[in-house]
């Protein structure tokens, strides 16, 4: 690994927000997922919540400029589920819905713990979405068309919370616990040791400072005898 | 028509902004313009220009949940072209480009008559382009993808310009000249009636308070007699 990579890994790192993030609820329309994860690296967010069945989610994944290799992706089967995981990390739920009681969206405060709920341009979120909502939000238009792209919407948006975040400083030091912040350092650092660990169950290696591993040839001893840590490393 | 839709087609009319456009210079990828005209009707822009080959213009017109029908794109043959347009209307060129000269998006005053220059997101804009640009901006990235979705980098960008100038008052009365307001006006309400004229050369027919035509049956006699008035609709 060249300083310069890992000196990016490290600033990138150090700037996401695990307090703020996107659940999408597109019902059959995960093209869209693509275009929101890749808006989300972008201001920072480490982990997206997408209500979408298994196999609508799976057909989808995989464009976006590679944002889903920085970008966890969280698939619920429901948005009761995708509700619960938010609402266990205390987070506001702000609904990009233009009903009666939307505020502007420039007019919320983005550096509370945030989850940022989307549905579809055309139906919009329903009648359970919007109860759960703390608060609707809208981009305000002057146009004839009466919505923006769910994706382009979600940008302006989290631009927002962005300028919000950068003016608070939340930018400027390391916000993910020590444990997450060295998962994710191996698993951007070294995809493909990742993906081998991950087939066979085993703990990822130490890494040494410069992002390599401490004592590669040791290591791989350990894994040849069946002696290697092992974990579970399942998402919840 | 509605007196809700007559209010709604004179509000919006209300709320153009002649003075700020958009130039998509994208080569072999125009359908990222759709997306792109949207989010100009979104914050009021009239005018898009499009530098694209015919053929492939055409081809990718169509979408945008109708946007079209309210936002002229004006292709062109070449960015000189659209170039010397936006500079007969004396507008600043605002290059969306991260270059080392680039500011952040929100520095700019987007008050001022403004053309947001737009390339693909790969390759992004050639010399050519930034020799033309009075100023390159970019929004800001804290994440590992280097670019936004361009569609999205100017739904961004636009919404900072739609942000200063409500703030400058520039939503609160009518911008076009009574010229244009009127001729828009007429294609809005009547899209039909739009295409029987320019199919045969006519003069728009003049219309009441009430959006309908002052006189319908006297002018279509006039049409059918060959009496009514003539009228060269190509736009420039």
């Amino acid at each position: 690994m060249t300083p310069e990579r890992l000196a990016r890994l490290n600033s990138v790192l150090d700037r996401r927000q695990p307090d703020l993030t996107v659940i999408t609820h597109f019902v059959h329309k995960q093209r869209n997922t693509s275009a929101i994860v890749r808006n989300a690296d972008a201001v920072g967010i480490q982990q997206v919540h997408a209500v979408a069945a298994r196999e609508d989610y799976r057909a989808f994944r995989g464009t976006g400029m590679g944002s889903h290799n920085w970008v966890q992706v969280r698939r619920h089967d429901s948005l009761a589920q995708a509700l619960e995981a938010v609402r266990a990390a205390a987070m506001q739920i702000l609904a990009a819905h233009p009903g009666e009681d939307a505020c502007d969206f420039r007019e919320v405060d983005y550096t509370r713990p945030t989850a940022l709920l989307l549905g579809t341009e055309r139906a919009g979120l329903d009648e359970e979405a919007l109860a759960a909502a703390d608060q609707c939000i809208l981009v305000p238009m002057m146009g004839m068309v009466e919505s923006y792209n769910v994706s382009v919407a979600a940008g302006i948006i989290l631009a927002e919370a962005q300028r919000q975040r950068e003016a608070a400083g939340l930018y400027e030091h390391c916000r993910l616990d020590a444990a997450t912040r060295q998962r994710l350092f191996f698993e951007w650092a070294h995809p493909q040791l990742r993906k081998f660990c991950r087939e066979r169950g085993l703990a990822y290696p130490p890494l040494a400072e410069d992002g390599e591993l401490t004592d590669g040839p040791g290591w791989y001893a350990s894994v040849r005898a069946g002696t290697a840590a092992c974990e579970d490393h399942r998402e919840p």
